[in-house]
């Protein structure tokens, strides 16, 4: 009998800050951070590992607090350790509550924040460990399940209004015949990405015009840009971005949460002319309300969803009518269970979604949920893509592969967070080569856009 | 020039769960506990305080996961130390927006969940302090500010479409001409209580029927009884509680988020003819909709709070009519701050608040903000109450009283939650006393209600 016998964590940190990539209107000077864990196991891995099989997973940050999140994985010990590995690869959705249900954790959420995206991290750990287990990347694991093992991964508590157990399986059997037809065009085409690479407010008017240029040259359909710190400054960039581009390369933005409702509602007038294709996180993540008015009062597709907490307000955001499409994230709900919950809401309500990425491994971890979504769930690629921004995908062992604008389907097995150890190590902080005092740093940080 | 010299913080527990104090359907075991705060200064104490002048609050939970707490406390430090008190004690407005505005740590909730907890405790630590400085009680430093320095406390971000500056200032200054009457009034009357002791599900109805009638004598117009683990067993424990009690006094019930909306309707329908003051959290804190509809669908009053995490989430629960009444939490949101936006908005749509506490140090410190309220913000206390729960009061330097059914105002400076030095010794987890091998441990343990 195999079982977990550790969960391990590293605070592990990139620099980004030292050149602007990631800056936008909220986040100014992110440095990249992960919350990396690992799930050790007694049993012998197939490809030979030394260490054994495990399962490798992250909970993303963007510098301070990374120690916070990295306790809160730890916090979780006592739920995982000595599990019975068959047990826990044959029923994800118990070990997935066992998590959640724990009673006085509990009361540091409820399923939000800190230690909710420490249970997500967790809970990802066990699903990399059951794909790589099966020799089978996460996407293609997702996909052979039956639609009554799908319907039991989901927590349905405080669904039944919107979505009944009932109701998913249907939909799921609906997806079912089409799955092989699925796969196959996956392989053939890979799955739409879209770029935010060029859009950083840090970036001057040059280096937004060339970038988005390349970005176009790459095959990217979709561009987006950070907008919100200053409304003659966006109209300026959208002018430069949308001159570079042309008329056929759609144009979204992010305004990242700076804005109150009728804030919003002057800013997203005054940029209707760019012919956008959405504006993300217009407001709080928390406010259904506001956004179901600001997608009331203007011609720009609403969007949210990278910070919104758990399925029951992606399940209000759909009830409102406040989106008109969706961000999912792999790291910041309660992993790939809350995510199923989600990417079955967002079916039974017709609304696409453009899965967040981006940080450190979020683009490795979150294809796999766009094409198991593809292949299980929606059936459909149409107007999708998971964002993709070019950088930190060398510190991982099983890197996303991004050609002519689109993501290559994953052939790795597992869910694609492992890290390369001298990644973890160089950037483990505080004493990480890595976070030693420039310049000699300098030469360490990981490759960023020239 | 003084300024803060440290941020200490301390990881107590006390084993509550031996007891089954504080059992509901969502928490059968907590152990109440504390990451407890306290922000030192090099000013000289005017009650000559060998350590010179602190201020002290804490972050509540219920057990596992307090040592994450106590750590997201300590990533605010860097935030905190080496500022002006002066300048503190100026513009807590200022201090409270520097801790929510860390765009690194931002990004772990925003504003929710462990990160939003421990920036309440800093938060409370400060205006502790402030008040301690001034020699008031919080209740009356806060009803001291003028209308525009409470304006000026808020962060607005996120409110205007519900609530705006000048609107608030227009509240205020409506409120402040009876502020002397009603500071009058709180020293001859105290602010109602309404107590919880009786009503836990670990109790037995004898010993259930026999506090009720202990509260009743005690002077309590209204009890709560904690239902919605079985149907059956929650008609048959009101009915005790009920004959206990006599038709005049008020009985509320608290499902601690237990139900989907379709259970919620099914259970209050049934608990109907109990004419109940309110039902507490029965769905999930974060579901504004899900309330909505269960207020529209039956005739017993619809409350949540205690779990709210932010002012933006309170004004969405007021704005969709989802609630009758609300329950605040000191140590639940960004602290007085958010608390006072809270208090703001329930006066604009005219909702009354009735604080939830119990737990440890949260009657301590709410009923300063009750009483603020009153004196300053909504004038009134009709139709209001503060929770009252009778255990580890005596871990506390100004312990609240409560005298036939009511909260005598405080008289000692600050917000109440400084405990005794030796208190924290003996409840420290995991090497304090308390927490040794029982037998020994029980005699050490806080005096609980028989």
């Amino acid at each position: 009998m195999a079982t977990i016998t550790a969960l391990e964590t590293r605070d592990v940190r990139f620099p980004t800050s030292r050149h602007l990539d990631g800056s936008d209107a909220m986040n100014p000077d992110p440095d990249y951070s992960a919350a990396y864990v690992v799930l050790r196991t007694d049993e012998t891995s197939d490809d030979g590992e030394p260490d054994g099989l495990a399962g490798y997973a992250l909970a993303f940050t963007i510098g301070r607090g990374n120690d916070v999140q990295t306790v809160a994985v730890e916090a979780l010990a006592h739920l995982v350790v000595g599990l019975d590995l068959d047990e826990v690869c044959a029923d994800l959705g118990a070990f997935s509550r066992r998590l959640t249900d724990d009673s006085q954790l509990r009361w540091l959420g409820p399923e939000k924040g800190v230690m909710h995206m420490a249970i997500g991290a967790v809970v990802n750990a066990a699903w990399d460990l059951a794909a790589r287990r099966a020799g089978l990347p996460l996407w293609r694991y997702l996909s052979d399940l039956t639609p009554a093992q799908l319907v039991a991964c989901v927590d349905w508590r405080y669904l039944s209004d919107a979505l009944t157990p009932a109701e998913a399986l249907a939909l799921l059997e609906e997806a079912a015949p089409g799955r092989a037809a699925r796969r196959a065009e996956l392989d053939r085409h890979g799955y739409p990405a879209y770029t935010t690479t060029p859009g950083w407010l840090g970036y001057s008017d040059e280096k937004l015009a060339r970038l988005c240029r390349e970005a176009v040259a790459d095959g990217f359909g979709i561009l987006k840009l950070k907008v919100g710190l200053s409304l003659d400054d966006d109209v300026r960039r959208l002018g430069v971005a949308r001159a570079a581009v042309g008329p056929d390369v759609r144009i979204a933005v992010d305004a990242n949460q700076r804005w109150d409702v009728d804030d919003a509602v002057r800013w997203l007038t005054a940029l209707e002319p760019f012919d956008l294709a959405w504006i993300e996180e217009p407001t709080s993540p928390d406010d259904i309300l506001a956004h179901a008015r600001i997608r009331a009062s203007v011609a720009v597709p609403v969007s949210t969803g990278e910070h919104t907490q758990n399925r029951t307000m992606f399940k209000q955001f759909l009830q409102a009518g406040a989106v008109d499409l969706l961000q999912i994230d792999a790291a910041r709900v309660g992993g790939v269970n809350e995510n199923l919950a989600i990417l079955l809401l967002a079916r039974k309500f017709g609304v696409p979604v453009f899965p967040h990425a981006g940080g450190v491994g979020l683009c490795e971890m979150v294809q796999h949920l766009a094409m198991a979504d593809f292949v299980a769930i929606s059936g459909s690629m149409e107007d999708r893509a998971v964002e993709y921004v070019d950088h930190l995908h060398e510190h991982f062992v099983d890197p996303v592969r991004v050609e002519r604008g689109r993501y290559r389907p994953p052939t790795a097995p597992g869910m694609g967070a492992r890290m390369w150890p001298a990644s973890v190590e160089e950037h483990a902080f505080p004493d990480g080569a890595a976070w030693r005092p420039e310049p000699a740093a300098a030469r360490l940080v990981a490759r960023v856009p020239a």
